[in-house]
């Protein structure tokens, strides 16, 4: 069932360890079929080399396994509190990837310090608050994902596409599982250019709001005009879909 | 048409991703042929895995698309200001490179470190002011490349091969599109290389002139002597050329 | 002899290469075949390129070259010591990687910053002392790999898989030699992270026991819900012993 | 002629671009053979990927061009200053790497911060004065090679193997080209984790020589007891010489 679906996880989940985001077992992504409300995700704890689209398990939103005959990722409950309550998101991803992890470990929002950061969100990436006691002794991956809602209140999940868990690492989401992905590759590089400017420039400032506003916008939203639309799809969705 | 220029923007354009530069479909490169007046470019927001040399998309000065199926780069309105204004160029190339995008979220130029700064530029990089609001509000694209032209006022384009924008990233030119994209892997190296400086040395000061000059002119103008003449070409031209 | 140990050390061996934590001749990893009382390491010296599972060493607890036409790695006392004190292990591994030798050549043990990191150390990692000039004078590598184990006095050597020697590099160890040099990889990346860390937030502090141990406990011991298990041997596992 | 140490050059150039060492047509490796009194080096300005054996220059110990098509690398002084002066040296690497680079353009010798250094170098990594006006004005690169020779003025060549130039980068050598590079390689190591070192313990001092003297002694001289010993040659010196 959901083969489709399963090649598209299972190309998310390699995705994110060829671009360096996910080292051993490491990291996951995991996408949904809206219309079944089944959620395909990796299998945990399983080396990306021998992984396989076939090994993807199928979840319900309660986190039964309908399919698969290997465990899904312990990160399981964090998706499923993440796909059930960020309306429209079709995918998702989680890594330890280094910059990224780094301002969550140091507990920091990022600022938005450049173009590059508003071409793909539009303001600081958000951070959770830490997690209390009683989540951490209760269902702490569902806890995770609530933290994660939490901080997206009053966002919009298309303008914020991933949230740093203090002292974790990214969650990110997308209309797939492979812009869930892509929104982890630009997260890593917005952390990696961060981190740099702070160091170049310890009084930076974020940029004015007017420039985000216009990077964010040429991109993304009903007046866009990067990228190619053909039919009312942009060639980048034809490839997400193939 | 242009074949032999859509095939060499092509490459320059997969260069600028195999260096690193780019991730995603972010960066562009393009050249130009200067007596037909058209600018090959690459069309927007395609990943680099799937680009083509056909998918080069030809421009006039004014923008106007002559040939090529899809929507040419974002950026194409910046690339047509800098033919227009900076005199003998032949290519230019964008990107969000780490180091060089740090130094630009900083706001600063890169001061000039070593040799390696000098073989390749004669003197800090430059960086542009910041945009106003009505630039942001007007034909942005084609106000970052005034703002680049500004940034040149008084300088030669052999001498000082890239800018960065402001809050933004580095654009760079060549008298190809393959040595723009070389003058954007070289500053990249620049800029990682300057951040280090002053890490290792936060009171470090630019070199002087004299050593800064012997080694930008043992490289480039009359006086050169690194690379290879022959009947008034070198290798690298041969190579550029191909 | 031991033909199924020396192809699982020989492959170690390039994987701690390959994973970019050792260049040139530089890093080392071992394995034990506890029945036999017999360690399989690397020979000293040999460029990855050009190494084999033939070439792999064979020696007794005392160091005495069983068989090989080779000379062992000039750290095998080091493994040895290793092997005879701390229970439990079934392979070691050594290098000079980047981030975990700097905090190595810094003196320091790395804190506890995250999840990343409590997922395979449960705390800071430990460092040894300094070394005496008596024990730089007499059996230096055996000297080191006492002062290993001191550093690990108390410790559990699941808990805590691996040792900063100062101002020398990381030991690791596991239940093979494949999962020693996967600790030398998470504990590169933990170093790394740390690093980061401090850069961003110089008053960053370790994160809570609970969070650490929640996610220590998640992974490792008995009541872990972290990967495979099937007819009490996980996929890891089974990978390992291929 | 020289067709093996062509070779070797030419592979020992290739080794310093896919060590990382060199982008573009930076760099350059040369070899001696010093019964005829003949320098082979890679020549000036062309691209890693299309150098051949063939291409490599061959000059006598004045620079004039003995055999080859093609210009000599200009850097050819430098190292023509290094083969006459430093005696028993048979190879000569010099690149712009990243991190001795950055060193280099800070003007600071690299101190030995632990053992990765000191199996490589007996003490600090010397750095050149800074040229002056009439050294710059004049023959520049023989100029380069004087000052790199003062700055090993009662050092011994084999206890260590390269110098940074100041402003400039690093210049290393060995018993062969090979060599030569190897020693670029473990001195941009050396460079980046010292640079680590200090960050993360800016009052980082060097470590005790007894430590860095045990640990420099058993892998170079007399009583090394790390390689392999053969007939009186080691692997490592059979490999360079394939």
């Amino acid at each position: 069932m959901l083969e489709k679906l399963k090649a598209q996880v299972y190309e998310a989940n390699l995705a994110l360890y060829n671009a360096g985001l996910a080292i051993l077992t490491w990291g996951n992504a995991s996408g949904i079929d809206h219309e079944k409300g089944l959620v395909v995700i990796k299998p945990s704890g399983v080396v990306y080399e021998e992984l396989s689209a076939e090994q993807m398990v199928v979840v319900d939103l309660d986190g039964e396994v309908v399919e698969g005959g290997l465990q899904p990722s312990s990160d399981t409950p964090t998706h499923l509190v993440l796909y059930r309550e960020l309306d429209g998101i079709g995918g998702v991803a989680h890594s330890h990837s280094t910059y990224a992890g780094a301002w969550a470990q140091a507990c920091r929002s990022i600022p938005c310090y450049g173009t590059t950061h508003a071409d793909c969100f539009r303001g600081a990436v958000p951070i959770t608050e830490q997690l209390m006691p009683k989540a951490l002794e209760g269902d702490y991956e569902a806890e995770t994902g609530k933290a994660i809602v939490r901080a997206m209140e009053g966002m919009d999940v298309g303008e914020f596409t991933g949230v740093l868990v203090a002292n974790h690492g990214p969650f990110t989401w997308g209309a797939s599982a492979y812009e869930a992905v892509d929104n982890s590759i630009a997260l890593e590089q917005i952390a990696r250019m961060a981190a740099l400017t702070e160091g170049l420039s310890p009084m930076a400032g974020p940029i004015n709001s007017q420039l985000r506003d216009k990077h964010f916008l040429r991109k993304h939203g009903d007046g866009a005009y990067y990228g190619q639309v053909r039919e009312g799809e942009s060639i980048r969705d034809e490839h997400q879909g193939r």
